[in-house]
């Protein structure tokens, strides 16, 4: 009977226990939650916000309930400060204070992410009593509830505008207050091509949050009532400050155990999810993230990664075989009526990986234009221009053009090493409301050709 | 400089023809259509006649002018009569009756398919006139819609519940028809598995379709007003009968010329599009088409497939070394308020081609429960039990759940031989809104390995 400890009760944690249970029902799986809110739904925390989600119990992928039937034993509020990898043991503090220590078989570390706090004077001085916020937990979540409550806040100035930051400023905004979205790169969700960012930010700025970018912050105020945020550009005055610059993997107490640390000071894991040390393992934020097209790692924190590379973990656990395919960095975000997704490289890192990249814009019709609510979805291709290979693609499009699945057609075709020529010979359903003879994504795919291969 | 002469102005011809206008702007390129409408969408003859697209004129994929801009020469109510493939010469009848011959470089035929008129007795003696009608062309989509007005039709059968069947009965019913549905299997739409073609029946009824399996029509009759459709169960009344039982290659022409017909009476191509005759290419609805898991020729005509063939052969006709990729029979049809989806192989058909085909249920959310509107995804995965080879997958689910492009997934994964393994493994988009961490597609591949590969 294999006793696996897992440390984290998130998508990485709950995905080796549940894992490992499933694969030996007679594991005896336990994990260490720090707080009282395991296998909760990041993710979902700005649709609680927003109030689409009314129930924030809602947000938990299952149920303790459903844990307890899995037959993991999930110990809340209990936070390890321990990891003794010789004596095979983990000591923690329990919710009354005391210390207990542990044995394991096998250890998984799912100890996740923590927000950025970028230098911003005045920051530190803050805090959730003075409506300054992050925002990664559930506690953060009902801190930031109650401060918006508490505040009767009208205004919201919300610091960085990556996904999690367009997310919040339609969260706070269908929440009546009125937002203004500062980011610090010249564009909003720098994660994808300033061409498709453009009309997200407009799309933004249609619904009322003001979009700054290319704006530094360089201190956050408090009068005690209303807090003021100072930038290059001028000062905004909001009753909460939300500040959601990215995150970093939370490591001490692996890194003091003496787990190597990997890209971005993230733990370092091979593909099978293994720590330098015996019978430790790691998933989820925590961990660098093997790159299938980079084919090396990369820090990469998403929650659908989190959930695979723990599903390996367990598996490994219990003395499996399994490796993680690899992440290609698959991303969508909807921001109101707006859907963005990529998935691959984009030109900067491609060419820091030594591809020869082209990237060719298109915009296509979702569905054929003659059955009623076509909508055009814009599309950005990139693709190796010596071998034809796919590196990557962005989309960007109305809720409805089904770009989430769109941008999966690629994930799957890069997976494979497909060549851009591919994509326009793949046999992708058609139907006019849903569909054109040639896709979307295969228009694109013909353009790029046209403009890149047929014009050698 | 190139004469390419095509026969047939929909989707292969017109396809086969901007391909060669877009290689060499110098290609004289003619085309013969046999009736007025060149380049119009066949599938969305069902939306013009729902109402949903109310002028005929926008099912034209393109308009005479974009086909005179691209330089095509269009010879509408040209019917081309015989092929001389010696002399290189075309002969046709012209508009006002008289015969012209047309030299030509290379000859391309996309004459496509004719409506299949099953045996039922009285179907050779009734015709548009009576309120019977047969649906492939714009001239029988104008009759349909005169005999529905002129005979102020309140009721409708439809024989054959085929896609087109399917979308036929929500046309007529959104018209403001009552209709039913007689199929002669026992069950709709027969290109998917039954457990998925029974929801699809409930919810025709659901929207007041009488839907019939297993129900064979013998004779129709007319008694100059109403039609009566007997059956081998009960007789119907209706002032109109649909008749949409299949297509068949249209290839009189090219048989009397020579050409070779392969498999269901189909022309007999390569996969460079060429016909047995030199110089004369074929593609779309009257050729055979290659299936790329069964590696061998099928029938199955479908408008994305006849795209690509035509454009395989418009390359070619100008001396590329274009290859057709191959068809998965990916299809995708919206049924009213629900959308159904297949590519690959079913049971039946990968036993037969030597499989060891094992079909999966699944049932998954289209995107995180708690996020509103979220709605099920019934899956059905195929996958090969000695190799764990992904052979087909099936969908059902509602309009907005992104079923189309959701087959896609699986279709390009299919393309690469992906094993249902690897289908988990991929890293698809997620955000709660469109989404999960493992989507409805990858919890399907991951059921079929727990039901079939981890249960050896």
């Amino acid at each position: 009977m294999t006793r696996l400890l897992v440390i984290g009760g998130s998508d990485a944690g709950i995905s080796a226990g549940l894992r490992a249970r499933e694969l030996d029902p007679g594991a005896e799986v336990t994990l260490l939650v720090a707080d009282a809110y395991p296998n909760f739904s990041i993710c979902g925390i700005p649709y609680h916000v927003s109030g689409d989600v009314p129930d924030w119990r809602s947000l938990a992928h299952r149920s303790s309930d459903d844990l307890d039937k899995a037959g993991l034993r999930v110990r809340l509020n209990h936070r390890a400060t321990a990891i003794d990898a010789g004596t095979h043991t983990v000591t923690a503090t329990t919710p009354d204070g005391t210390t207990t220590t542990l044995d394991y078989d096998r250890l998984v570390i799912g100890t996740g992410a923590v927000a950025v706090r970028p230098p911003i004077a005045g920051l530190n001085q803050l805090g959730p009593a003075d409506g300054l916020h992050t925002l990664h937990t559930m506690g953060d979540t009902f801190a930031l509830l109650q401060s918006v409550q508490q505040r009767r806040a009208r205004s919201a100035v919300i610091v960085g505008a990556g996904y999690i930051g367009l997310e919040m400023a339609e969260a706070l905004t269908t929440r009546g207050l009125q937002v203004t979205l500062i980011e610090q790169v010249n564009q909003v969700m720098p994660t994808i091509d300033p061409e498709l960012a453009q009309p997200l930010a407009e799309h933004l700025q249609g619904q009322d949050v003001t979009v700054r970018c290319a704006t530094t912050v360089h201190a956050v105020t408090s009068d005690g009532d209303r807090l003021r945020v100072d930038t290059d550009a001028t000062t905004y005055e909001a009753d909460v400050v939300l500040v959601v610059t990215g995150v970093r993997p939370d490591t001490d107490l692996a890194a003091t155990a003496g787990v190597t640390l990997g890209v971005h000071g993230a733990i370092a894991v091979d593909r099978q999810m293994r720590t330098n040390l015996p019978d430790v393992f790691a998933a989820g934020d925590c961990v660098h993230t093997y790159h299938r097209l980079l084919d090396r790692h990369v820090y990469l924190p998403l929650g659908s990664t989190a959930h695979k590379q723990g599903r390996v973990a367990g598996t490994n656990a219990l003395g499996g075989e399994a490796l993680f395919a690899g992440s290609l960095g698959t991303q969508a975000v909807k921001v109101f009526d707006l859907v963005a997704a990529g998935t691959g490289l984009r030109d900067d890192h491609a060419r820091k990986a030594g591809y020869d990249p082209v990237t060719v814009a298109s915009t296509a019709d979702d569905h054929k234009a003659y059955y009623p609510g076509a909508t055009p979805v814009r599309v950005r291709v990139t693709g190796d221009r010596r071998t034809g290979r796919l590196l990557g693609a962005q989309l960007l499009g109305t809720r409805g053009a089904e770009i989430a699945k769109r941008i999966d057609t690629y994930a799957t075709a890069i997976s494979y090493g497909a060549s851009i020529a591919d994509i326009a010979e793949l046999d992708l359903s058609y139907t006019p409301p849903l569909g054109s003879p040639w896709d979307a994504v295969q228009i694109a795919a013909t353009n790029w050709q046209r403009e890149v291969t047929e014009k050698r």
